[in-house]
């Protein structure tokens, strides 16, 4: 290690983020003193019930929405299971059974449809292009009669590629389709108006803009249909049982609004390091930025390296302090390469050999130097006993990148 | 007010608890320190990762299960939900499309069993009769060939009456049929050992034992088909998706821990308690405890008065500082009487003037007589100007209890 004092570079923010001092005490003070049941009439709980309507003004205001179109949920896998599960049912009554999803969407909007597929359903999954972008007049075309959702994440959490959403939004307007997008990775990070967008249905989680794990909510337009994911009491609305989890959703809405009020200047440094982290990892021969360089999310990078494991090489990482990750933490027990670089045209052994170091709000020129300088060094040394790397070296097998 | 002091008597213990310090404390160290994503490689979402297996070990040796049998869920009300759904899918595939339950379940189970109902599935509620005890007798002799599921809860959130579940864990496991018990209300405060009881799955909730609110486990047996309610992450052994709630799991260990090991004595001094305060309460003329008296829940009282209406009670107990209720927070905003007394026999209108009072460990003499005497003098004052208590003192109308 060069460094004398242990480094520690938390570099994976599309994993999960540190919560924010705001955030936390935020939770605490609901947690000591606001302990009551928000259903409950007497003023215990009646008080419960302000901070949570409270915080879902706060949020509904972020993205332009009105309070009363914000369910709070456990998380975006719960808000993408939900809406895409209501738009089907709504569709199954109509008679469309139709879906348009991308390739490269997270597991809990492509396992959803899978699971609907298997009840009936026909899934058209469309190309996201080695760029990693989702083409408007290929989603217009894929539009059909009977073609009752249309769901495109905002960005993606492996490769930060943001979307045309507004064009998307646009079209499923005009053709009267309804559509949800996947803001997991995008709420907090960039600005999202759903009424401009023409959004319907919209998933985020709070974890992943400094709030707590386990709570983020779905937006869902006035009119859209929803039906219960969980059953039971007469929750948020009907529409979403169980007793309301008001510290964390407390702790969201401190969350949100902090990062929020911050966007713009957050975005900017971001991009700047991202940009600098970028420039030093493409001069490591045999390497590859995986997604379009500009339109991606601020703190997004995510490389491929020709002849070496994606695992090894984040294990070294964290052996020199830097918090990395080969692609999405939800599927990181798994062998298979990443189906988000398949998708955009990785072969399967270079989609072995992927980085994703996502920076957050606070990351310094030096960080990203510190960075750089290891990465390259790891994958120089990963490289001096691959195999795969001798056989490309000798001219046995060709590089690709 | 008789009392100078405001006083606050917190009697709402079923509908939520106050977090325990332990809990908070727990929830504060994850927060602060533990951010990490536990599905990431590097030792920061490793060190996540053992504290949610540390707390997964420590939950199942409560319940005497093995931490494999346990899936963290948002709470009872998902964990309900996953279980009833999963043995109906079982179910289906297998050409059994039968289901008993009772007829005072919570709403997480009766909504989900009428959700089955519209999708073919055939349901039997049992009578609880007016001790709000189910009989195994009658259980047995509803099992038919293609029952899939029973789901019987371990003690019912409104009147505290506690089930047969080793009775019913035996019938069910002489005639190969699945048992899951909704034991939110008991989990913490009874004794319960899965292995003993023969109970398959069984769901709970973190913030009725003091802890976080937001956070529940289904616990399942080995062998026990479970499928997904939320798609998506290979997480909970791909059984449950989403970002794992660390620090809220963290919290629901450290609760049931201290709660679990302090349950003899706690149990002892709130059936002390709850008794001086039934045989209080009883003496309000044309009252009536609704349930069982010795089979119930140690903290649970619950009182039907005739001639008032239970939301007038409630908001003037609050003025008075105790915070109370008519029946199920879930279900405060409905204008119907509680199902579960109705399941019980009494009349629409001696249900709606009910009151349940749920102590904790901390209630003390004084407070219970504090509680009956304003309750007694509330009852009186309101019965005064009541047209209904008019009609039963003149005669016009007859009494009921």
């Amino acid at each position: 290690m060069s460094e004398a004092i242990r480094t520690e570079i938390y570099a994976d923010n599309a994993a999960t983020t540190k919560m924010s001092d705001a955030a936390i005490e935020a939770m605490l003070t609901v947690m000591k003193e606001q302990y009551g049941n928000p259903s409950s009439l007497y003023s215990v709980g009646q008080n419960a019930k302000e901070i949570l309507e409270k915080a879902r003004e706060e949020i509904a205001s972020v993205i332009n929405a009105s309070p009363s179109e914000i369910i709070f949920t456990s998380g975006g896998s719960e808000a993408d299971n939900q809406a895409i599960r209501s738009a089907a049912e709504t569709g199954r009554k109509n008679g469309k059974m139709h879906i348009i999803s991308t390739a490269f969407e997270h597991h809990a909007v492509l396992h959803t449809l899978k699971r609907l597929e298997s009840e009936g359903f026909e899934v058209t999954l469309l190309d996201v292009h080695e760029d990693g972008i989702v083409r408007v007049e290929e989603l217009e075309k894929a539009i059909r009669e009977d073609t009752c959702l249309v769901t495109v994440m905002f960005a993606n959490n492996e490769i930060g590629t943001i979307q045309p959403i507004r064009e998307i939004g646009a079209v499923c307007r005009a053709k009267g389709v309804l559509f949800h997008t996947d803001a997991v990775q995008a709420v907090g990070h960039v600005p999202i108006d759903v009424k401009e967008l023409n959004v319907d249905m919209l998933s985020s989680s709070a974890h992943k803009f400094h709030g707590p794990k386990g709570i983020g909510f779905l937006y869902a337009k006035k009119g859209v249909r929803i039906t219960n994911l969980i059953e039971g009491g007469a929750q948020e609305g009907g529409k979403r049982a169980g007793t309301e989890n008001v510290a964390a959703v407390a702790g969201m809405a401190a969350a949100l609004k902090e990062t929020a009020s911050r966007m713009t200047e957050n975005a900017a440094h971001m991009t700047e390091m991202r940009d600098r982290l970028i420039d030093g990892l493409i001069k490591i021969p045999h390497s590859a930025l995986n997604g379009d360089r500009a339109r991606r999310l601020p703190g997004n990078t995510n490389f491929c390296f020709e002849g070496i494991e994606g695992e090894s090489l984040l294990l070294l990482l964290d052996d020199r302090g830097i918090c990395a990750s080969s692609g999405s933490a939800c599927t990181s027990g798994s062998l298979d390469p990443s189906h988000v670089l398949l998708a955009i045209g990785r072969v399967h052994d270079v989609a072995h050999g992927s980085l994703r170091l996502t920076v957050g709000e606070d990351i310094t020129a030096e960080q990203v130097d510190y960075m750089i300088r290891n990465v390259t060094e790891v994958v120089e040394y990963l490289r001096s006993f691959s195999p795969v790397w001798r056989d490309l070296m000798s001219g046995k097998t060709q590089f690709i990148l």
